[in-house]
């Protein structure tokens, strides 16, 4: 049995808007694209605040995974909604609205039960929330964390102080480079890891992902898909595939890292192929290890 | 001993600016950067007009590497000239000033000794110009074309009748886009090849490149580097080093295609590490295999 993962994030109702159709009011919100993906590595454990709007629908997709949803808090209020565009290039999401409702006064509490988690998460928050989170946890083996250029900007000593707590930081190529004030990519890198991360992911899209662990770089490409959808999610979808992969392997070095970061990439690719979590809540084990092994195809070449 | 290259294409002086510093009237040109990076491989044949300004100490770097200028024209007039600049974003460069001078009545006549080269690479230049060197060449092995959006935009039908001749089609990731009119690369590229080049390889600036080959999709990362001063020259070093290995290999298919891929981005990351050819021209070949060996470490993962 693998050991579980614990994730704090949000859960909102999207709507999205892309060149090739468009949904409203869809399950979304970084702790569910997180969740799904990791469930099909380890058991996984949610704390995020939802309204009562939140119907049985919603809490179906959480048990079809066997998502642990104790620490899903419903409250008076309505869920956090998102909506936003893409144009035909599907690395950036305008925001045409956000309505935090629940989300505003959303005070993480981990559930007794959850406070030994091996594994933890900590999706896109208040970095006062995350730094909180940890507080509540008892030595966890992994924690890896995401934040965004929201709060680098308006909130650089709360993002600083948290992940100075933090094993792996994921985040994007933009965010890394303001983050550290630095333009070059590799110079970036290392200034964020010396604020604490032993380990930065930089996510680059339809690009892939770049890992700096030690004195190690990996880089890995995103899968090319003819159809791409809707990329909301992505980056969580790819969070809960290397989490999962990481909790699935219960071993913490280079060789399950760079295994982590394929199939983060693997569930990423699948995300982004259908609208909202509908081709994540869809798919086998052998669906996910096939595609792998198309990974591993498009990279390998022989040595010398 | 591997089989000859020919390339046909621009030699210039360059004037490059950078956040890094600049310099003035440094040798630059499509067919210096192949030739210099392909010549680690192999022997290579150079196609060119220059001006009478055009003295000792330049044509010293094409002999220092062996290669033969038998085909490279002294005409009356100036060398061509580009200006350019690049900011943060070394992906892209600004062109302040266009010189042609002596390359606009360029007429590429290909010597005798030089037709029955085996390996050929068409430089950026007008597609008919290309075209009309094919036609002077016989039965070549493998022919590599690269072309560029002022030939896209301004000379669809040309750049058309040249590529259905080309095995191997080298441009970028908006040319392709450009001349598929489909912004999703993955059907852009089935689009393109069905033009004619069986092999198409795009080239992603700092996230390296996609080769689409038959039903195989082969993807590599550029080499993250810690200084990055002058990106001028990255695409033709990166054709060198690919059509060299593949003449150095002398047998064409999958593997020594990927080989070649990964020696070519070998070559464009040493290339943008100075201005000009300054690292270009003082690399041993031990150096080369070593960063060879370091792009297996970069994106080495275990199969499942």
């Amino acid at each position: 049995m693998a050991a579980s993962i614990l994730v704090v994030g949000s859960v909102a109702f999207d709507s999205v808007k892309t060149p090739f159709g468009e949904a409203e009011e869809i399950l979304g919100g970084s702790a569910t694209y997180f969740s799904v993906a990791a469930s099909y590595f380890a058991p996984v454990r949610v704390v995020a605040v939802v309204g009562t709007d939140f119907g049985d629908k919603h809490v179906e997709i959480f048990r079809k995974h066997k998502i642990d949803i104790e620490g899903l808090t419903r409250t008076a209020g309505k869920t956090f909604r998102w909506k936003g565009e893409y144009g035909y290039d599907l690395n950036e999401a305008r925001t045409l609205d956000t309505q935090l409702n629940v989300f505003e006064t959303f005070k993480p509490v981990i559930p007794e039960q959850y406070r030994s988690s091996e594994y933890v998460f900590l999706g896109n928050i208040d970095p006062e929330l995350q730094l909180s989170v940890l507080e509540q946890i008892k030595r966890p083996r992994v924690v890896a964390c995401d934040s965004m250029n929201f709060w680098i900007k308006g909130r650089l000593d709360a993002v600083k102080r948290t992940i100075e707590h933090v094993d792996i930081l994921i985040i994007n190529e933009a965010e890394t480079r303001m983050l550290a004030d630095e333009p070059n990519l590799v110079r970036a890198a290392n200034k964020v890891r010396a604020m604490g991360p032993e380990t930065l992911i930089v996510k680059r899209g339809e690009y892939g992902v770049l890992m700096f662990n030690g004195k190690s770089i990996f880089g890995a490409p995103a899968f090319p898909l003819e159809d791409v959808f809707d990329p909301t999610g992505a980056g969580d979808s790819f969070a809960g595939g290397f989490m999962g992969a990481l909790a699935h392997a219960g071993d913490v070095n280079e060789r399950v890292f760079r295994r982590g970061i394929v199939f983060g990439s693997v569930m990423a690719s699948f995300n982004v192929e259908q609208f909202s979590l509908n081709r994540l809540t869809n798919l086998t084990r052998a669906e996910v290890d096939e595609r792998f092994r198309q990974f591993k195809a498009l990279t390998h070449f022989e040595e010398l």
